[in-house]
This record gives structure tokens, C-alpha cells and sequence, in this order.
């Protein structure tokens, strides 16, 4: 059987490139869905065997609805990860000069608002729901608008690419992870874990003693990422990427210690780090 | 002269009904603004004295472009802090029945969403800029869609209330602060201190070193929350509020110890929390 592999689509997304970066595009079956939550909860219905999902972007920080929903709404693992940099087009119909105005996703639009503003001065920027809807948009427009997207989203709707490059920052990248119903075993060497977890937050150190489970035993926190508990304000969970696999014995000693100390605990599994060429 | 506050607007907002519980609306000239990031940047450049913004939901998170912008844009100090419940209703046209689309801020909708679904399951769901909008577009429409808003936005749009309390969860509530060119001196008793800093994160044990400050003076850290810092994926710097104020000898000797451990570093200033009776 073919593996069937969902991402946040519709076709073009940078959701899309990642996994095109992971498989061969005939090797499995792709299926876009409209939503990250979509997306995620099609795995844990059995709809697809794995989804792929942005998490983190270096300037936007994270992307909330993948955190919570992993946390409270599905049951899965995370089983890769794959940093995409990030590079902005402006996309436009052919034969077109003039632009009034700029539709994407307000993230893409935030990411390029200097260079856009330098080169665009009079043109107004439009938040539309994705960077590869804007693409939709700008093909079927009166060629008076262009959009900010992907190279794939521009050939896929057969625009021109007006400007490439326009983001404001150089160090601009996303995290995509690979979710599914069932952890991977994970060998050391260029991965994380990534552990999901409330605490009894009422006292003074309490978020210092369970980092202490990682510092006494030489484990780098790579991330902290507090997200709402959902139970009122001021409670949290949080998610916790370290550096290494839980093979290796001081890491699995952390997470167990991790366990015993938390109300709520998820161990969202250990899983290599690829990274995309800038 | 008459103090003038700005908020993010247009009238009718959660925003707008948090700053008329700390002021009286004819003490002050309210001035509404279009985003979070204008009424902040309007106190720097002196437009305004005070702007009052929203900074946490309990069910939807931080308010990442109050965070960003007072992280990176701005040298303000946090004044104040309200604490205000969020409660949603279902906003119509006098003599509505049928309803087909029910529109309002994303966030508005997603703290909504198991409610209307009960009881509107045919309704699509329309995500617009703000809750005092979507009022707007109800009041100037055919009368077969619905906002979901404040109390006041349908007073203010003349529209009915079909349904109150509608939130999915009964402990919603939002965090807003009110932000000033100068610091304020905050007596002890029912306030906070808020650090935005950067450390040295790639070895391990560094922000467990960096929260031991506060856990070896009692000091007790009610929240933190990690933001990118914009250098690059992997690096962030982190918004620290503990309890209590910079007037208490413990909290000046944890605040100085932080600032002499860290790359980069703000303090917000210490301030007053108010709640709102639910």
C-alpha cells in the first residue's frame, strides 16, 4: 500500500515543499488539507499515516494551533523534523506593471513588510488565508495585484516572478515536524526530544527544579515554549525540546525524573533533524 | 490638559471595555487604533500618554505582537495590568431568524466554536478582523449572519442579543496592560515586575542558572514566555514576570542578578494587577 502522507495545503504551501524535500512526489500519496488541525487529527484517525505540519518560524515564533492540538486534542508522536529556509517572491501576472495591491498569508506579508515597503511604497497589503491562495488569487485577478509566495506557488499558478528574495531577514526558516500514530526508536546524533508537561506551578523554583532534572544530568534544553493550560489564567503546560534521543541513558534518566515530577506529562518521542541547503 | 489613552479599537472592542473600567469616559480622551502595534508605537512617539493592549488570553495564549513590539520597537514601561472575563453573545439583527454565517474575530470564534456548533450546526464560520467589526458587518447586512462580540459592541451596532455567555469554557479571560513612557513606583502588595531578556543558550544549564536567581531569593516567577529573538532559529529571548515589586529587597537583588547574566536585557517595570469581578 501507498503511504499516504497530509500537509497543510493547498498545493504550493511551504507546508508542500517540505514534504517534497522528504519523499519523492510519486513515491506517496499527498493529500493538503485547509487546517494544521485538520491536518494533525486526519493521523489520528487513521485518514492518512503521517501529516507534516509547520511548528516553529525564526521570526514568528510558534505556530500555536500545531502545539495545541498535539497536546490536547490527538495522541502522536513526533517522528522527524526538517528546517526549510524561507525564501519570499513576489508574484505576479505576466505582462503586469502596475501593483495596487499585495495579498498572502499575514506572516509571509510581516516577513517582507520593509522590502515591500521600498519597493511598493503605494501598495496596500492584504491578509488572504494562505501564501498559496494568494498565488490563486493573483492568476485569476485583473493583473493589478501580486502575491508574496513560494517558487512552487508562482509555477504552479503560472505567474511570473516579479522579485525573489524579498524577505527582510536572511535567517528566516520553519520548522516542520512528521507526526503519526506511533513513536520511532531514534539513534543519538542530530535529534531531539520533545516532552509536553504541567507542573505544580504554585511555588517559588518549581520551574527551576524540573529544569534541574536536565542541568544535573548535562542535557540541553534546546526550547521552552509555555502555552495555556486551558484551566484559567496563569496555568500552563510546557513544551520542552532537548537535545539527543531518549536511547541515550542520561536523557531517559532526565525524562523519567521529568515524569515523576509533573501533574501532566506527554513524551512526544526522540526523532532526527534534517536540515534544507539555504 | 485631558489625558489621552489610546486601545485597540474601533469601539466596541474588549479592549475599549477594559479601559472604561479603569477610567471614566469623560476623564479621558479615549483614542481607538487600528492595531495592537500602532496603539503601542502611538505612546512612544507621544501621540497618546498611555495605550492600553491586549497581552494574554487564558484559552489562546500570549499576544505575540504586544510581546514583539514592546520587545524590540518601543522603551516603554508596563503601568498597570487588568484582568478582564471574556464573555461572548451571539450578536443579530432585530427580527433575525435564520442564521447562516456567523462572523467575528478568529480567536472569538475559536473560544465559541463547540457551542455554536451545538447550536448552529449548518452556520459557517467567517473569521474578520475584530469583534467590534464583525458587529459592524451584522448591523449593515441582510440579517442572516451573527456576530459574536461584547455586550457593548451590539449596543453600540444596535443588534440583538440572541444567546450570552455562548464561550466554550467558563474561565476565559484576557490580560490587558497599559503601557507609559515612564516607569511607575509600585508599592508591595498585588503586583508583578516584568524582564524581557536574552542568555547565552547553547550550553546546558543556562536558563536553569538563570531562574536559580529568583528560586534562591523566593522569588516567585508566575510566567514565562520564550519570543523569538529574530538572530535565527534556535534563539529567543524570554518575557519573565514574577511576583511582587522591584521595591522589595528581594526581587531589586533578583532583578540585578538577571541583568548581570544575561546578553540583553529590559525591565518593563514593576505595576498593579486589577481584576474585574467575573
Amino acid at each position: 500500500m501507498v503511504r499516504t502522507v497530509g500537509y497543510l495545503g493547498p498545493q504550493g504551501t511551504y507546508c508542500e515543499e517540505a514534504v517534497l524535500h522528504l519523499y519523492g512526489k510519486n513515491d506517496v500519496c499527498l493529500q493538503p488539507f485547509t487546517g494544521i488541525d485538520d491536518a494533525i487529527r486526519a493521523v489520528g484517525s487513521g485518514e492518512v499515516d503521517e501529516s507534516i505540519v509547520p511548528v516553529e518560524n525564526s521570526l514568528e515564533g510558534s505556530v500555536n494551533i500545531t502545539l495545541d492540538t498535539m497536546a490536547h486534542d490527538v495522541n502522536l508522536y513526533i517522528t522527524k523534523e526538517i528546517v526549510l529556509p524561507v525564501k519570499h517572491n513576489l508574484l505576479t501576472k505576466k505582462g503586469s506593471e502596475e501593483i495596487a495591491v499585495i495579498v498572502s498569508h499575514p506572516q509571509a506579508l510581516a516577513q517582507c513588510r520593509k522590502t515591500l515597503g521600498n519597493l511598493y511604497p503605494k501598495a496596500k497589503l492584504k491578509p488572504v488565508e494562505s501564501t498559496a491562495a494568494a498565488a490563486r488569487i493573483v492568476a485569476t485577478s485583473d493583473g493589478l495585484c501580486a502575491a508574496v509566495g513560494s517558487l512552487r506557488a508562482g509555477e504552479f499558478n503560472g505567474l511570473t516572478v516579479a522579485a525573489s528574495n524579498i524577505q527582510d531577514s536572511a535567517s528566516n526558516s520553519t520548522r516542520f515536524i512528521g507526526l503519526q500514530r506511533q513513536p520511532i526508536v531514534c539513534a543519538p546524533g542530530n535529534c531531539k526530544t520533545t516532552l509536553v508537561c504541567q507542573i505544580h506551578g504554585e511555588h517559588p523554583g518549581s520551574l527551576y527544579n524540573l529544569l534541574g532534572e536536565f542541568a544535573q544530568r548535562q542535557v540541553n534544553l534546546m526550547r521552552i515554549e509555555s502555552r495555556p493550560a486551558r484551566t484559567g489564567l496563569g496555568m500552563y503546560i510546557f513544551f520542552l525540546d532537548i537535545e539527543g534521543s531518549a536511547t541515550e541513558s542520561n536523557i531517559a534518566a532526565a525524562v523519567s525524573a521529568i515524569e515523576e515530577k509533573c501533574l501532566w506529562y506527554k513524551n512526544l518521542g526522540s526523532y532526527p533533524v534534517y536540515h534544507v541547503a539555504k
